[in-house]
């Protein structure tokens, strides 16, 4: 076999260099290289976001819409459609690095009771009833007349103290047991899973009776975790990153697709396993706690992110009738599935419903505590999905309506999360155009999130910028409105004023994307309803979640047609429910059996396969809608 | 810090070279250079048994009773004893590389009933009933309108067709569930552990319903391993090994010791663990048995073997007042074990009686069947130590009696294994006091085994060449008699004519040993009885396991006072009952959970506290005993 040729790549500004053969993938030689660039469409050239420029070397890429003119001159290349020829040095664009800042939900304590913090009367309360607990125990000591084993006489204290039978002792707890019970003088503590009759762990009598526990949120795009005292319900710690996974596929479809490569399943694994690793040490490091301590871990995150987590090709879940593996994985110890830092923890998973709702919506709904009342609630998540389910403490219906990320950032070019930079509010001079916003954390903006977004569309849409379409004005004067080779952009500010160096802009694409993101929302909210025979104006509550930001204007949500026209009072905006879901859980056995309850009572419906869901889709692609009548208080002050 | 000084080892004939610090254990580092050699003391320089011999370096090496003279002039040293201070060449004695070679027992196969083999009338019969079984199934394709997941449909499955609910089923199978199931046309093979209601494996439909088990004995001194069929009994391959944790400690008290120094638990659980994946490996190769078709494992071993086994500390097991860390260990994974070639496969281990009363001796008494027979049954497992129980259906009582290696080889300078080249058995011409023996295998002999010394002893005591104390009479004109620097030796055969080219011979200093370790059981055997106010004679039925060699002569074991002097046709002679007892449980999980019982039932008598005991051992350590009326048809020929 000949040697294929060799070649070295130099990536700036990091002057890494890595080895690859001729003909390598540019794009992959990056990642090799552990740079995390983007690609939303992962690695296929239809995103065009991991641009980068060649400095030096042969580099053979493909013509794509993307790189023109003077970019093209400059030696831009998209790295995913180019390959290796030479030695090269290239430039990577160094995109800002920003840790999502996503904002802690408050938990009021209140003696033994933990609420999901949301709002508290209505809404979930807790009755602290941890199924991991640590007890001090004494063990009788062996003589000769009485020499059986110390497990036995460790099972015998568990009997008549604690009234425990049969505790089964896995061999990790067994090969400390003679030890620890002679150093202890036959007095040591010992952490019980009482759900599962199992011996967790042993330790010195005098370590405090402290017992923590961690709630994981797995979402397509952000990862939270919490960091929990299970005897107080106080929030110790609390950290989130982005989802590793984000370079190999910015949405779930890329991901799937990707995990059917050789070796992609793994290294998707991997690499959400790693960053979880990553956010349990940096919790434990900085609330100063013993990882002996930690007891418990429980997860919620949509089917796909947990196939991924497990390890199990989620391939099918893509591919009609869309099936998951499975919608709840076994408890597993944290060893099995790589974590590290924790030892002899298992992992309790909440229950998902199907392929699309997975167990993030299930942990949701125990959050805002639905299935308990009777009034008839709208659930509605709009994380890189959007998820639905309608119902009250009688029935329960969802579906998946396949949003995509445009609200999350994604699929619109200046479109980034809920992060520091982020411009979340925007309001347009009638007269001017002019646009004026509000950035998170202030300073000068770098791209806009989804509540920035939402208001930039109703106000283009209420001010005449767009017409109902969402088709740009060209009749009226904006000077914001500029003319590119391909397309019209309305500048939100430009390079001068913007953080990145470029304009702050929206094109038609950017606008079509958004549109089709929302009438999917909204027509599977009409879908859901109709199917049990109700209408918009039957629903009493709507909870809003999601990573969309917290300073959402609902009245503009509803103007360009995505959240059903009602009184503004019914709604209540709330952070990340899957991991407050998660949060209860971890306080409650009951609340964790519950989910698996949740998770059977939710009617799942396809929406991919429903005809209804199709024509209301079609009808939502106006502004707000096709029939204004849907919208009474946009149709009441629009004047086109 | 200063290096210290390193030298090279080399190591003869394998020219193996090490590195190793100044003052280097030079026993330490034949052990490093892979060489297994003997040491029946683990290294404190008292049985002599590392000697090497030093070709060029300097050793400093400390005094010592086994090395004088000659020896000492040829550059011998006890290996144990000695510190490398120089680069150095060593020769290390070979000794003859022998396999043992253990009796496989008959078993017998009559349609759908297992016998224990030993003795079928009256002996355990096994219905088949193995609590894994592997089964076809059909699963339901899902549709658009029923999209429930994989796992959902299979458990409806288990459902349906073989009635079972909530089956457990892990992460491995869960990740090649939906492949399999596609590629496989939703019909898949699945192996279930009935008794754990868990899903171990998941095949291909069109593999065959084979399912196979090993049953497992470790012994201090042999591992004894089966490949059995369980769907028809049918053992498909034997394999026995020594085991290799002799090089760290003969028996179990040095083993122990050994297991208390820093890494030294983890070298014993390594190396058994070793040779237990080579023993797997050449039984999976020569039966040509795809590994994914092994489904269980058995293992009985005593409990010091199970704690080395397992990796739990067995230090207190040696401690007053002799307790396990536990009898019975939580059936783990083969992965968890560190077992290779076989996944997925659980393994159960037979739970033991106390610290010197382990699960051997359990499975024994299941494989005998004593526990569900009413006539008064004597079991006696002579392994590297001896143990006792006596009992019927009703009560049964079990002691162990220390007897020390001696019948096994170990503590006698000539002594061996029952392997090829032993001596087994033994007559001396009354006249001439020739020896005349023999040989395992045929040949030269190389040592003498535990039947073969039970003859010797008692040829030696009837024919005049010793006293009842075991004393050589010097009075006789014996030419087989030998005096030395320190001792006197009875020549058995001269050093041309035997397979190591040394005389093969026994000394006082041995005979001693036996007569101790004879004493022992006896004295076990009578304080037992007359713990229960019964006598020798009650006894109606005496079965004798273990390692002596199957040619052991029973009016020579009654001659020097080992066994009770009861009609002959009384005793039976089986070979390993430990993995008998194992194989049976592989069968019938009946017959697994009812070893958990017959544990519980053993009343365990600790001996080394016993007063009664000790009176009767040193009553023992005269030929046949103290008292000759103990043994009446000894005293009828007998002729001081």
């Amino acid at each position: 076999m000949l040697d294929k040729k060799h070649f070295s790549v130099k990536l700036l500004p990091s002057e890494k260099i890595i080895k690859v053969p001729q003909n390598y993938n540019l794009r992959q030689a990056i990642l090799d290289g552990g740079i995390d660039i983007e690609s939303a469409c992962g690695g296929v050239g239809t995103c065009g976001r991991c641009k980068v420029q060649v400095k030096s070397g042969r580099i053979y890429s493909k013509r794509n819409k993307f790189i023109k003119g003077k970019e093209k001159e400059d030696g831009y290349v998209l790295s995913c459609l180019s390959k290796v020829r030479s030695d090269a040095v290239i430039f990577i664009l160094e995109k800002k690095k920003v840790r999502a800042k996503i904002e802690e939900g408050k938990f009021e304590i209140d003696k033994n009771k933990i609420y999901s913090g949301i709002n508290t009367d209505e809404l979930a309360a807790v009755e602290i009833k941890p199924w991991i607990i640590k007890e001090r125990i004494n063990v009788e000591k062996p003589t000769l007349d009485y020499n059986t084993s110390d497990l036995y006489r460790l099972n015998k204290s568990l009997k008549t103290t604690l009234n425990l039978n049969d505790v089964l002792v896995p061999l990790n707890v067994i090969k400390k047991l003679p030890h620890l019970l002679r150093e202890n003088n036959w007095e040591i503590a010992i952490t019980l899973d009482k759900s599962a009759n199992t011996m967790i762990n042993i330790q010195p009598h005098n370590k405090e009776k402290k017992c923590f526990g961690f709630a994981l949120d797995i979402g397509t795009t952000t990862l939270v975790l919490q960091l929990v005292d299970l005897e107080t319900g106080e929030i110790i710690g609390y950290a989130s990153e982005y989802n590793p996974q984000i370079r190999f596929g910015e949405d779930i479809i890329n991901r799937i697709v990707y995990s059917t490569k050789s070796g992609g399943l793994n290294r998707l694994r991997e690499a959400v396993i790693g960053s979880i690793n990553d956010m349990i040490l940096r919790l434990l490091t900085n609330s100063n706690i013993d990882e002996e301590d930690v007891v418990s871990m429980v997860i919620a995150g949509n089917s796909t992110m947990m196939h991924l987590f497990y390890g199990v090709p989620p391939k099918f879940i893509r591919e009609m009738p869309y099936v998951t593996v499975t919608n709840k994985f076994l408890n597993t110890c944290v060893d099995e599935l790589g974590l590290k830092y924790i030892k002899n923890v298992k992992v309790y998973n909440i229950e998902g419903v199907a392929s699309y709702l997975g167990g993030d919506i299930t942990s949701g709904v125990l959050a805002v505590n639905m299935s308990k009342r009777e009034e008839l609630t709208l659930f509605i998540d709009l994380g890189t999905n959007g998820e639905l389910v309608v119902g009250n403490c009688e029935w329960m219906m969802g579906c998946s309506c396949s949003a995509g990320p445009a609200f999350e950032g994604g699929g619109v070019r200046c479109g980034i999360r809920a992060i520091d930079g982020a411009i979340e509010k925007v309001f347009i001079d009638q007269s001017t155009y002019k646009c004026f916003f509000k950035v998170i954390g202030g300073g000068e903006p770098i791209g806009i999130c989804g509540s920035g977004l939402i208001d930039l569309i109703g106000e283009m849409f209420l001010k005449g910028v767009i017409d109902r379409k969402g088709k740009f004005n060209t009749d009226i004067e904006n000077p914001y409105l500029k003319c590119t080779d391909n397309d019209y952009r309305y500048i939100i500010t430009n390079a001068e004023n913007s953080g990145t160096g470029e304009d702050i802009f929206i094109s038609e694409v950017d606008i079509d994307n958004l549109i089709r993101a929302k009438a999917a929302v909204y027509s599977g909210i009409k879908t859901l309803l109709e199917d049990v025979e109700l209408k918009i104006i039957d629903i009493d509550k709507v909870y809003v979640a999601g990573g969309l930001g917290k300073n959402i204007n609902i009245q503009n949500a509803i103007i360009i047609g995505m959240l059903p026209d009602i009184n503004t009072n019914k709604y209540v905006f709330l952070g990340n429910t899957s991991v407050k879901g998660a949060y209860l859980c971890l306080l409650s056995e009951d609340k964790y059996k519950y989910t698996s309850e949740i998770a059977k009572n939710i009617t799942y419906i396809e929406l991919s396969a429903s005809i209804k869901f199709m024509d209301r889709y079609i009808a939502g692609l106006f502004l707000p809608y096709t029939d204004l009548k849907e919208f009474p208080s946009v149709d009441l002050f629009y004047s086109p």
